[in-house]
């Protein structure tokens, strides 16, 4: 069974999923997007993923491309066309195509395109061992709240992190701040045993894992703030870990040469994995 | 007759002109791109453009889509089946189609895409009475100097200076300073009747207009220099303009509520528009 695409109103085999060159997605990175978790053929979290394109959209002042009802429905669609069981669903939103020029067109239709694909759980080894992480400087634009396709900085620093063998790298400001992952969001656990991530702003993407974890840490009674934490006071946690809607919860258990903890997953984030699949299991077809 | 667009090996008409949804240009903005002024059929500094192109794809680490020669060939079939006189090619290379995920990918060949259209001289109107810039907070990421498709934040800063009137801009740091506008460099000319445009380094792009505009300077026997410039140093300027490929040198008359010198081009900015003028006109079918 082939892959498929939705591309601007029609279902199509993913190799003839194509847009014109003149998209602004394409050339001026002008469009935003959602990766939305599908578990055993349901979407996880799909409603708050939906919120936040549409402040996306609103913040880019991008009209949207579809009403909400008809999203819900191609998101389906795309779920029984592509037999899909666990897996994600990526929806990109652009300002459409439009002769090259900087200001946002006239009666231009926004563009709609969404994919989808298998996707495992995280692997075990992961989850158990923990990943490690590389600090590098936050090089990116000062509105990292917006889910924009402006993802140039957040490529180079993935690469970066890969290539001294971490999973992620974790950005920092000029005076030694963490923001966030490149595409996750990060969290440490202190020496007092306090769960802490940054607050939201424009220096971070507001995650959709990121908010459940944190409804999540509330009903386990888990002691939580939302503060800026230094590199320093990372490297000195109890605990590390990072999130994202395809990755959960991963264990950090190194940052740059630091090992945090004892080298393996902390158990405040066993518990809040745990805590978090039992969440995501609750994601049935129906939902 | 049709216009032709080049897009990875083949020429096409431009409403076929398309790449698939997981270019990385369209999911990552990890590409670069040129515009190369085309006059009288000719490219208006050609191998500078290309050298630059050259120079942000090692930057980003893609492999070159093509090597100079052939490249030149298919700018100059563009020019031949667009029937080009005086207009412009725009070319766009990204790393290529791959599954969506952060890092590089292995094994992808690099994507390039090639279109062109027709494009009078700037507008005398615009060259007598000089045009209106807008100052607003730089809000741009680390790396301005590579010409990336990572365009929203000049998208939203060209966008905000239409809806103000303006016709441009100019990007300002923190500390006051003057960067360069959403697709143009920034000049001002001192009361002492010193030419100024901010020097070369990660916060502005090194454009082939300003450097070709330096040159012309030098000729002209204009006292020239280097160096950042305040936001209140260019509103008590005695001229101030744009450069770019397509939009040549373009008078500044107002920044913000500011009337610059007597409100109309200065003599310096079309000294040195008419040398530019002279120097474009030297750029035959031939070169």
């Amino acid at each position: 069974m082939s892959r498929i695409a939705y591309v601007n109103g029609r279902y199509v085999t993913h190799g003839d999923a194509v847009v014109h060159v003149e998209d602004r997605g394409y050339q001026f990175a002008d469009g935003v997007y959602e990766v939305v978790l599908v578990h055993h053929g349901g979407l996880v979290d799909e409603e708050p993923h939906l919120d936040r394109l549409d402040r996306s959209l609103r913040e880019l002042r991008i009209d949207q491309p579809m009403r909400r009802a008809p999203l819900r429905q191609v998101m389906r669609e795309m779920i029984r066309r592509n037999r899909l069981g666990d897996g994600m669903v990526y929806i990109q939103a652009t300002r459409g195509v439009a002769r090259r020029d900087h200001p946002f067109p006239a009666n231009t239709r926004p563009a709609l395109v969404m994919t989808a694909r298998r996707l495992g759980l995280p692997a075990l080894a992961q989850t158990e061992e923990g990943v490690a992480v590389l600090t590098i400087p936050d090089i990116r634009w000062a509105r990292c709240d917006i889910k924009s396709v402006s993802l140039l900085p957040n490529v180079l620093g993935k690469q970066r992190a890969r290539e001294a063998g971490a999973y992620e790298a974790w950005q920092v400001t000029t005076d030694d701040f963490v923001t966030e992952g490149t595409s996750t969001n990060a969290w440490i656990v202190t020496p007092a045993g306090e769960l802490v991530t940054r607050h939201p702003g424009n220096e971070i993407l507001s995650g959709i894992t990121r908010a459940t974890m944190i409804a999540l840490a509330a009903e386990q009674g888990i002691s939580f703030v939302e503060r800026p934490f230094t590199v320093a006071e990372a490297k000195g946690a109890r605990e590390a870990f990072v999130t994202s809607a395809t990755s959960f919860l991963i264990p950090v258990t190194q940052i740059d040469d630091v090992v945090i903890g004892n080298g393996k997953a902390g158990s405040l984030s066993v518990r809040l994995l745990d805590a978090y699949l039992a969440h995501a299991g609750s994601s049935g077809p129906s939902s």
